[in-house]
């Protein structure tokens, strides 16, 4: 039995969850298996390092990747493949035509913000089935989490401004273009041009027109007038199919035939050019015709960066439209997210490579405010402590295999975005080189850390 | 019916797919459709600038977007949503009900290697199904066409020594896990992690061990033991959970009793670290002690300018796994792949807006070879042109919908990848800043386009 309403969009059918795998986590469960190695472990998954120019992270991708875990199987096909490669026994495949995924994951919630080296997720149980969880939660994960990130930052930069996603035909597939609508709309974006998406997750549906439009009458402003009769009190013109300024007087000429109509266009798109003085001339054409209402948007190449400049600069740009940049977080199109096994049967365990060592044990984050309901300081810590102060960010989601707690809505999601951001300074929220929050490790922790770093170093040849 | 011998993998089921469009394809359609406007329209894909250091690119992702144009369908969810928006009129709503996309379209071969400008696919049809066909078809088209130029650029980069695709947690979703290991293997890597993708792509699966397995054992040994205990002929193990050089040496003591029962090790894996230098410190402790079968596998940030160094320092490396700056194409993750109305009801058209000009009129791409063989020049043309010379790019691919070619067979279009880099010089092959390979406009359209500008430019106000 799920919690949810409705069954979730699983990414893949449930019976292929299970091959979504890299090879070796399925070898190394033959070995376990085999070795009769069934010990309980824990895993931890975050991320080593901030990507270029960010202060925080949004998690995104959470209730995904428990789908996914709570569908986790092996369908016949997917047996039969895994025999057809003649590296597993007979014993283990028939082990995998009944697994299910019997772990427990405790988690940030969808939405949280969350800072280097701190968990967001680990998952504890079987070691086969923690080891088998990898791949596919690090796949969710990670890339929702870059998104959300990199459009919260859009929101941020735009001040108030609403923002649209346009990405669909830039992500990385189908699954990635509704993953980018949720997570910026969990961000904060007011809308998504993707209609799957749209109706998959209740985001409202935005669009203008495509110089297509345009082209395919013979004159622009034949568009325009077919345009706005269609859609008499939804009609957003784009004005650079040949020249911006020439676009922008063949909508004032457009909106005075629908104000004499009774309606009211509702704003106009450029899509090329220098969108600084761009946006101040058509606004001026607009304004000089009485036409203060039409909003003006903006879209082509736009990221925190671009928006940022022109809110600064003053342009009055009313809606920004974002798309490439944002859809595959361009400066960031992955990050250093990693799964690392922490406990072994009941051993805390760890590893030493090179600039790659990890912290072990499971572990709870503390998250700190000030008095004003600032965050004010993170503490990594035992998942076994409990601190006089200081509130646990992680809670326990699935238990043997099963939801504890029903996947967020989004709205909730979204809200809880808004209201971490809100409570995050600005010198962690700034574009450039923001300060980094301050997460220390508690003594427990640290305390275990170095005992087995000890007894490691000791003991390696 | 269909032309392939099984129903192709569609990311969608193919109900949905009419849905996974941007909400202004719909609009434009509903315009479209209340004018009456019916015509003929011809929609041209092409790159406009290379991706940074780009000097060609190999086309993937075409048969996935023709497949998805083929099966292309609003179903009763997607009609009763778009009902719901109350944007449009009952009867475009029945319209969609039974709308499939009824256009022809023109395409590269899966694996054709192409040029900026060029056009890879052309879509011409009725303008509401080509328009239709927009967001879908870039969508699947622009990513994995990135992926499967980077990893040809890593193929080159490797000079022979074969790469494995372990991207899987790193893509952004499963779908592109799915699609990078196809685009890398038409692109000739060897192998991939990802088990799913094995198996629908019939890509040889492949794997060694992770941390995490080390770490569950009591000792680094232990973990080699039991996992060539249950692997004998095909044990990578890998060195850096602890310590490298130390790893090596109890490799070399697994690897002994291994030949002692019969068995050869397959290969160890170096995951950290200076790559140059460590391989060469384990090649040598292998090589002493007479395992010099054992191959040395490298992974961990691997792209194709770390594999040059690699290789051209001379590191004794004889296998690369390359995942993450791979599977997002890091460098490059998106490009600037545009999806142009070219022609209308039999009438050429172009826009104009600043720095985005198009080429007017359907066209095709003749290429041209030196005796050689090895390839000279690309005209860009009408494709009503039937010139002397230049072998014609673009084939037809749909007709009214339907295949009349079958899909490329993933080996075809793997060879076919590797016949086009064989003839492209090196020149424009280089990592860094290659040469552009000459590409030129047929005199038929270099014509037009000056004719219609000039239509254009005079006719605007």
């Amino acid at each position: 039995m799920t919690l949810s309403s409705q069954p979730p969009y699983l990414p893949l059918p449930a019976g292929e969850i299970g091959l979504l795998t890299d090879l070796y986590e399925l070898t190394m469960a033959q070995s376990y298996f085999s070795e009769g190695i069934a010990g309980g472990a824990t895993f931890s998954m975050y991320v080593r390092e901030y990507p270029p120019d960010r202060g925080y992270l949004v998690a995104a991708g959470i209730d995904d990747a428990l789908d996914c875990l709570e569908a986790l199987s092996f369908d016949t096909d997917s047996i039969e493949y895994l025999r057809s490669t003649g590296i597993f026994t007979a014993d283990f495949l028939e082990y995998l035509r009944d697994f299910r995924f019997t772990g427990s994951v405790r988690a940030m919630p969808e939405g949280s913000l969350f800072f280097a080296h701190e968990p967001v997720l680990e998952v504890t149980g079987p070691v086969i089935a923690a080891q088998l969880a990898e791949t596919i939660v690090m796949n969710q994960v990670q890339y929702q989490t870059l998104l959300a990130t990199k459009s919260a930052r859009c929101v941020d930069a735009a001040r108030g401004r609403p923002i649209a996603d346009f990405a669909a035909r830039r992500t990385h597939g189908s699954e990635a273009s509704l993953k980018m609508a949720r997570a910026s709309y969990l961000a904060g974006f007011g809308a998504t041009s993707n209609v799957l998406a749209a109706r998959r997750y209740g985001i409202p549906p935005t669009g203008t027109m495509a110089h297509s439009y345009i082209t395919s009458f013979d004159s622009e402003i034949e568009a325009f007038r077919a345009y706005s009769r269609m859609f008499p009190d939804r009609s957003i013109l784009l004005l650079d199919t040949y020249d911006t300024v020439n676009g922008a007087h063949a909508a004032v000429k457009v909106a005075r035939e629908m104000e004499s109509d009774g309606h009211r266009l509702t704003g106009v798109r450029l899509d090329s050019g220098d969108f600084d003085a761009l946006s101040r001339q058509v606004r001026r054409i607009l304004d000089d015709a009485g036409l203060n209402y039409v909003r003006i948007v903006a879209s082509g190449g736009l990221d925190e960066y671009a928006i940022d400049r022109l809110v600064s600069a003053g342009a009055p740009i009313d809606m920004f439209g974002v798309g490439t940049r944002v859809g595959v977080s361009a400066d960031a199109p992955s990050c250093d997210m990693v799964y690392k096994m922490v406990s072994y049967n009941g051993r805390p365990v760890m590893k030493l490579s090179e600039g790659k060592e990890s912290l072990p044990a499971a572990k709870q984050v503390f998250r700190h405010h000030d008095p004003q309901g600032m965050m004010s300081a993170d503490v990594i810590g035992l998942s076994t402590e409990t601190p006089s102060s200081g509130e646990p960010m992680l809670a326990l989601a699935l238990h043997d295999g099963r939801r504890v707690i029903p996947p967020s809505a989004i709205a909730d999601a979204r809200q809880h975005v808004a209201d971490g951001l809100s409570r995050l300074s600005p010198a962690h929220r700034r574009l450039r080189q923001p300060d980094h929050f301050p997460v220390s490790i508690s003594e427990e922790l640290s305390l275990l850390e170095s005992q087995i770093r000890g007894r490691l170093t000791a003991a390696v040849p």
